[in-house]
């Protein structure tokens, strides 16, 4: 996963934050804690980029628009936070500045926020230039109770594994979307990859359980599971049968989808989650390593299943 | 100005800050005063976009990687701030995975933040992406004294026009950068473009003066100078003779080079600048509106000397 050696290395070459910097790095979101304030700060930072996450012509602006904000907006959901603000930076190429293209990516913006449950969200300003490509970043200011932000490393052995929502459509609907000629079709799939959705209530409401740890699912179950387990230190173990499958998708498609932005999370043996909302229990964590699916014949490695933009690695 | 009519369409479809959010927009940077917090906060974002801010080949990973901090950095300077995290996204093209162009990149974003008296900058996280073109976002966070986050709209009639450094040798050194063939040989002006410093301490300085406004010059003192004017709804007038010119650069060339990351700033009459700084008094405010040059034959626009991704509109 040639991604995730590219981090390692941009970490490695900025080194480690001293103790005394009050910040936890490395999970959705990076939580700062100042002193005085009555919140824990979070701040996360994503990009979409033409030809990588979209290919043009084939999303309107409206969902580009929306793409770009769910996926910081569900990295605060992981966290069990609440999102303040957003700064932004566009890079626009003539084509993007035709008609009213861009105008259509901006309220697709709002869209998303008001769709998460966030309709006051904050626009503090950004950065715009022209460019050949265009790429979209958004950066997110978002709050959590003092010390009680999600993190991915707090699973332990006998928790209980849950995924919200189904999964799968949006691998589904971005197969059916590149297919498809007449872009008027939408049916559930499509729509459920070109406009998801950020858990932002659930997300909240796991922080007052509290969950043991969570993620989102922005890369696909395999990976951000195995994600979850190894900054845990545990086993993630998934039952074949258990994990809520998109109509339409298939189970291996269900564990390799990414840009589902469902919360992945794990609840101490005995705790229920948050009723009102639809959630499934997939597993359960053992001690050991790595994330794991099981059936009837036995187990196999889950870690690989999973979105990476640098397959050639 | 066409970038300038993006940012306020932008501004428009998002809609006015409620008066509750604590939030100042449209500066330099944004300023967060948060409840209980002993400091406001400052946050900006900037890109470096391949083909539009730089042309590949032309800056080594280095510089770019200096290029990308300063930009931020200098903002936070403007603002008086001190800066406290980063936040970055890269996206990147085959060619910024061969060899060590991407370590070089990063640790030219190090090296900015030690010349800028930063060493201490901590990584907060990002995300990294392919794509086509190489595209790099710095969001930094940083911090000021409450309320007395230096902003551009405070100039006053009657306040001194000062600028630090010398200006034009950026517009010089990228045209002697992309003449020359041999590209080990840098003079000063490439230097000055390609390695540009942030004004960190003495942003610190004048906050404490204060100064009664302030920005960068990112985009030409011309058009820089009249978003000052225009924010403090005042006239700025400077003495054609009185700008410092960098050596090898004109007249012409000194009011319009953008990417100079100098501190453009007014002081009451009878302040005086703080020592230890390269400052120049360059001018005066009065009442009215505009940036102007006054020479002995008169008074001419300056307004419209500058930098703008979207030359064509």
């Amino acid at each position: 996963m040639r991604e995730a050696r590219i981090i390692e290395r941009i970490e490695s070459l900025w080194g480690a934050l001293p103790d005394s910097a009050g910040v936890v790095r490395g999970d959705d979101c990076a939580v700062l804690e100042l002193p005085g304030l009555a919140h824990d700060l979070l701040i996360t930072t994503d990009q979409i980029v033409e030809g990588t996450h979209f290919v043009w012509g084939r999303h309107s602006p409206r969902d580009l628009g929306r793409k770009a904000l769910v996926r910081s907006l569900s990295d605060v959901a992981a966290m069990g936070g609440w999102p303040l603000f957003l700064a932004q930076t566009v890079c626009l190429p003539a084509k993007a500045l035709a008609g009213d293209w861009h105008d259509k990516f901006q309220q697709g913006l709002r869209q998303a926020a008001t769709e998460a449950g966030v309709p006051g969200l904050a626009l503090l300003g950004g950065d715009v230039s022209s460019g050949e490509r265009f790429v979209a970043t958004v950066t997110l200011v978002g709050r959590a109770k003092p010390g009680r932000a999600l993190l991915r490393c707090g699973a332990r052995p006998g928790d209980g594994l849950f995924v919200s929502g189904m999964l799968g459509g949006s691998i589904l609907g971005l197969r059916r979307l590149l297919e498809e000629t007449d872009t008027d079709r939408r049916d559930a799939a499509v729509r459920r990859h070109c406009a998801p959705s950020a858990r932002i209530a659930l997300g909240l409401q796991l922080a007052e359980v509290p969950a043991t740890a969570a993620i989102d699912v922005s890369d696909g179950l395999g990976l951000d599971l195995s994600r979850l387990a190894e900054a845990s230190g545990v086993m993630a173990v998934v039952e074949q049968g258990a994990v809520p499958v998109f109509p339409g998708a298939s189970h291996d498609e269900a564990l390799s989808s990414g840009e589902e932005y469902e919360l992945l999370f794990t609840l101490p043996a005995g705790t229920q989650p948050p009723e009102a909302h639809a959630v499934s229990r997939i597993g359960w964590i053992e001690r050991g390593a790595g994330a794991w699916v099981q059936d009837s014949g036995g187990r196999r490695r889950l870690d690989a299943a999973g979105f990476s933009h640098f397959a050639a690695g």
